[in-house]
């Protein structure tokens, strides 16, 4: 069908993952969907690319509606070759997820799930990430579905600013409380290293700190009191107070250097 | 001297890279040195780190005032690292560099430089990132000394607000023509990918393109006109006008979904 929307899947759990199985299934709903993931499990890759080596594209199946190729590469990586080598026509959506983890406060900075969704944001493409907070690999997404679709589908039909995506987050409930449109928390990773039996070597863990515990307009308030999050991000990542307040001006101050 | 500060270096593109050994000479006037870098090339990496598989550190040299630590991770690893396991007290300033390759517009999000300095923000250490637009292994840094010492002595001396800090970018040139405080231009990498020799191989490249090549408030106009461009970068990468607007609020709307 030629007239229904053409949507992109990613994620960062790979291709093989559950949560990228029951985002493709909902998307089949919504549109003709290419799949285009990481061959294996690519958590904390962030915004990260590869640089100087090859990536390879294997398509796993392929039928008129569904696209199913798996990427060597990183989520970034994925959503640039899917758009530049895959796709048949620019897409009217770029979903990524279901993560299995929360995608919350300081960890979108770290997260392949919201990489590849500011990928997609760089390059004009409307992208969702969506994230359930669970390290489970097999978890029941359903008390989910209907609001991924009804985030996917409002973005479909109204679009979303230019340079500006979102991260969609999810307790794990029987049932959600609801739906909050909500700012990141801020937040706090500590005793991240655990060592190992070999001396100078490490394995990440850590503990997460909500810093904002009281706020109420919170990803993680939100997760808290068991409401589905969903957080607009910006690819801008300026600080405009310090532009405005000239506080930096001073730096243009001295030795050989004209003031602007 | 222990009222000397104390001043993490690291970067992205290696501990043997020469922008780091320039960048730790200039620091070393400024205080005692820590350096906590990657043990190869890790352009790229954007916020990465490294799960599940270990991390290592290697002492390279230690001296009184001069600590140089290699690490197998990723540069976000790296700063992890150095504040919970390497340094004897907290910093003061935390400095990524200087890189080869320019991180200005979009780059951002893809620097392993700045992930670092996302990374040492996070936890409450005044961070710079410092990057000269080149390619070039070896280069002349001594135009950019006197810029590198101004901003480092000035985030010393005042501190940064809280969850904001400095992405500093060096055009190529025999002197610099000021310094410019400016925000993050929107940019397009385009043209990203070449095949190899081998069906489904490609290999990143791309071509840079500033969506806003006439506005002078931005880093690449900047680096366009032979300043250096200095831009504050926040944390916290909430779209507020969203929030603000309202426009996402329907999504609350619907089955079994309560108005929150």
């Amino acid at each position: 069908m030629k007239n229904r929307p053409l949507i992109v899947v990613t994620n960062d759990d790979g291709v093989h993952a559950q949560g990228i199985s029951v985002l493709t299934r909902l998307m089949a709903q919504l549109g003709d969907v290419v799949v285009v993931a990481p061959d294996s499990a690519r958590s904390g890759s962030a915004c990260g690319i590869t640089p100087v080596a090859p990536v390879r594209l294997t398509t796993v199946s392929h039928t008129d509606d569904l696209h199913i190729v798996s990427c060597s590469g990183t989520p970034v990586d994925c959503v640039k070759l899917a758009l530049e080598k895959v796709v048949p026509r620019k897409p009217q959506l770029l979903v990524s997820g279901i993560n299995h983890g929360d995608n919350a406060s300081v960890s979108v900075h770290y997260s392949g799930t919201i990489g590849a969704v500011l990928e997609a944001c760089m390059k004009g493409v409307p992208a969702i990430g969506y994230s359930l907070r669970t390290r489970q690999k097999e978890c029941d997404f359903s008390p989910y579905e209907d609001v991924v679709m009804r985030v996917a589908r409002r973005v479909l039909a109204e679009g979303l600013p230019q340079d500006v995506c979102l991260n969609v987050n999810f307790p794990v409930v029987d049932r959600l409380q609801g739906v909050s449109v909500c700012r990141m928390a801020r937040g706090d990773w500590s005793h991240e290293w655990e060592q190992t039996d070999n001396p100078g070597e490490y394995i990440l863990t850590g503990y997460f700190t909500n810093l904002e515990p009281e706020a109420t307009d919170t990803d993680y308030w939100a997760l808290d009191h068991g409401l589905a999050a969903i957080t607009p991000l910006h690819l801008d990542m300026t600080y405009y107070p310090l532009l405005q307040s000239q506080t930096l001006l001073p730096l243009n101050e001295g030795r050989g250097l004209p003031n602007s």
